[in-house]
């Protein structure tokens, strides 16, 4: 056995049976290996963004880590984008990296980098195996720090004679570690700043944000009053009919800033403080009031669901019915030209049960949320990063983590161009995935955020790098260029017919929403 | 002034008139600054990786820097494979990296990252601006240091504070330095082993393998009879009838030791010495014979053409006529079936001169070169960095850097979809691009490599990783929807009806050419 081979079977014996891969030279012996062994599904990307973006959407909904198979440290660098939304969002990655041999590197021969110097910003953990005898063991410890609760970013750097060279046998990641519990002390602040009452909210995040956490928070509520808030972006939000809603924290400051500005005390559960996105000259960073007491009953690595229900038990609201709780109310499926709100009635109208939504319609996206929120129960992902280019990779990994489920991607045009060839993966993989592509033709965000900003009203030169117009992408050639289906709607009633279409078929398909 | 304002006019003040870009809401700043101040012309890449490969292409050719305005962490990371493969070609890159303003930093917002640490594994330099009054000194410092010969990767890091508040003047770069001289003892060594003769070689990197050091070493050549020898991967090479052939050294170890196995003194003038791409194991990673003499008559900073002056004197070379000339010599245009001869005969007999040919056909690109050589004066241009990806977006470069001439991209399917939004550039900026696809349908060095590393024959997993062929990329569809046009050719006449057609448009056009 080599040290490829003792890695491979390492990852499978951890229970690590996924490996989204663009490979290169050095990790030939790796691939060897996935080729000779049992037990490994392999998929690839034709970038290495949509690897990387695809392990976190596929952890987001598997809830265990993939690997991934990246060439060197370029190789490494096209995927850092998805990775830092990975990390951001809490996902457990394995990311196993070639390196130039050992004696290789001081040749400095062209792909040599710091590969590990390229690694660190965007992971929690990054080692270089020393010998192939290391391999297994040092696999086994990238298994162990990715699935760590809620999830981390593991980079093992493998130099190829680490993988051809001779090694002993496999190791065995230790058994996923559990989560903290929250310390009595914090239920009991928890307790005392809820039953208090006015102005108080549960601002939810990580699980908190998922199907029992959310029961909890509604009974919370049931029995205090309290408002039940959730992050401008979750990694996974389970919403839909039965399901408790939480209001989301807009992204506009000025929105945020009214929605928080009443409330005197709020408790953190698996989210984080209040921020807003950007900075902008004259205004707060810090979201919620100056006056307004945050405090923490659980941070994301925490056990949020004993939290949750020891919090819920100190108010004596266990057996309350939860309120917040959306009722099925589909709206009717609207007709005429393309509006978002239109186009919100069209997804909460035709949304199937259980859908999987991967948002990054970005501008498009913001007023999705209320005619939605009656479809049949869903999961709606966001970008836990910001960096554009993770919708459709993420919606690889979902789709691949649920093969029952539909997987609806919502797409700005411009975010939707940095990972496209994402599309070639759902092709080959037949998954099933329904793409929007919001076409406005234009980096839409960035004209409101130049106004934002104070910079005025665009000129000829801004306006030029603001939008996507000259010439025209064409979305429903880009998508058969990559072996995908594709149609076009310029009104609702084309829109909803397209989103039909997609949804029964079983794999891909793309709509060009012209808007 | 603000201190966007001020590094705009700093930049353009001290000769950098090009700013290709792909911002943000922290670079808004900088935009409306672009947009109000005259002087600079501004280039939208719709992915990072076309941003930063552009200002390669465009330095190798224009000899001079732009700028690149990236967007936080995530959007540098995008950009630093082709910023490795820039670095590695040693072209001088000034790249403006947007950041969260200061006092947002602490509050961990979504796109919060490590850009230094992105920044540094690929950057010469790396400066994060303290304060808006910083701003144009900073600006003018990394002016300075890319144009140090032969060029070098700034990387500053613009917090959006600094860019909005308010700064005092424009600064201006410091003259581009000079290149060293050699010590006279260099010239002297090196005409004492070219003397001796039997076994020698002169192995020529950098601005060696352009004209007028070309022309030098060809009389020194004809003094002495040494070899002529070029890297592997050049960042411009002058080449074509009436100018002086360099042997290349073959990617394939066996091949360049083959090569190179009877010399006894290389000399390295801007080369380094010659090593494997790749390690394999077994085989050596130096390719030069363990008793052959390497000596640097100059390093790639030196003052190379003076060096090759001074040793062309000494030697008494001066008035010779150069050695080893290419002649004007075009073969016939080929029919019949796809061969990699035959297209190398079509485009020997097409290329027009003064083209620039950016070559990333990879595996299909090794014998083009026998066949090309006798056509018009020209330049090829190869990834000195080895990530793919770097071919589009270096063309995009050239071709704003040398309006006049025209550009053909040879590009391998594998690797032109890791930076295929580089189309739409060209589409938007009428470039004169002529894009060749080589459809193998395969990550065909990639099966050359799994058995070059022992692995054997891959089997049905491996082989998976290592095509494209299910689906099939639709190249035509993939360039319309970029906005480019297209045509595909199966056989050799088509191609080279293709050709003609693509060589005689003014903007861009790209060829499937079936293999």
């Amino acid at each position: 056995m080599n040290g490829a081979e003792s890695l491979v079977r390492t990852l499978v014996d951890s229970g690590v049976d996924l490996c989204i891969t663009n490979p290169g030279t050095s990790e030939m012996h790796f691939v060897a290996a996935l080729d000779k062994l049992p037990g490994m599904r392999c998929v690839l990307g034709l970038f290495e963004g949509v690897v990387t973006g695809a392990a976190d959407g596929y952890y987001r909904m598997a809830e265990r880590p993939a690997a991934t198979l990246l060439h060197l440290g370029p190789g490494l660098a096209n995927g850092l984008a998805n990775l830092h939304n990975a990390k951001k969002a809490r996902s457990g990655i394995v990311n196993i990296v070639g390196e130039h041999a050992t004696h290789h590197l001081a040749h400095d021969a062209p792909l040599t980098s710091d590969v590990a110097g390229v690694a660190r910003p965007m992971s929690d953990w990054v080692h270089t195996t020393a010998t192939s005898r290391d391999v297994a063991r040092d696999g086994a410890a990238a298994v162990h720090v990715a699935r760590t609760p809620p999830g981390r970013i593991a980079t093992l750097i493998l130099p190829a004679d680490t993988a051809w060279d001779e090694a002993d046998a496999p190791a065995l990641a230790p058994a996923a570690p559990k989560r903290p519990a929250v310390a009595p002390a914090a239920v009991m602040a928890a307790a005392a700043a809820l039953r208090w009452g006015r102005g108080c909210a549960l601002l939810l995040g990580g699980i908190g944000v998922r199907e029992p956490a959310l029961q909890l928070a509604g009974r919370i509520a049931a029995r205090t009053g309290c408002a039940l808030l959730s992050e401008f972006n979750s990694a996974r939000l389970e919403r839909g009919a039965g399901r408790v809603i939480t209001q989301r924290i807009p992204y506009v400051v000025d929105s945020a800033l009214a929605l928080l500005k009443d409330f005197t005390h709020i408790v953190l559960v698996g989210a984080k403080p209040p921020v807003s996105f950007f900075a902008y000259p004259g205004k707060p960073s810090l979201l919620a009031p100056p006056d307004c007491q945050l405090s923490t009953l659980a941070t994301v690595e925490d056990d949020i669901l004993a939290a949750l229900e020891g919090l819920a038990d100190e108010l004596d609201a266990q057996t309350l019915a939860p309120v917040h709780v959306a009722a099925l109310d589909r709206p009717q499926l609207p007709t005429g030209p393309v509006t978002l709100e239109g186009v919100a009635a069209v997804l909460g109208a035709l949304l199937p049960a259980q859908a999987i939504v991967v948002d990054e319609a970005v501008s498009s996206g913001r007023g999705l949320g209320g005619l939605t929120q009656g479809a049949p129960p869903h999961d709606w992902l966001t970008s836990m990063g910001g960096s554009i280019g993770y919708g459709m990779p993420v919606a690889v990994g979902a789709a691949l983590a649920c093969p029952g489920r539909k997987v609806v991607a919502l797409e700005g045009d411009g975010s939707a161009m940095y990972t496209l060839q994402a599309l070639w993966t759902m092709a080959r993989e037949s998954l099933d995935v329904t793409i929007v592509v919001f076409a406005n033709r234009a980096y839409q965000i960035l004209r409101g955020e130049f106004a934002n900003v104070g910079a005025g009203a665009p000129g000829r030169r801004a306006t030029d790098m603001l939008t996507l117009d000259r010439p025209v992408l064409d979305w429903c050639a880009l998508a058969r260029g990559h072996g995908v289906e594709a149609g076009q709607a310029a009104d609702l009633e084309t829109f909803a017919r397209q989103l039909q279409r997609g949804l029964a078929s079983a794999g891909p398909y793309l709509i060009e929403l012209l808007l």
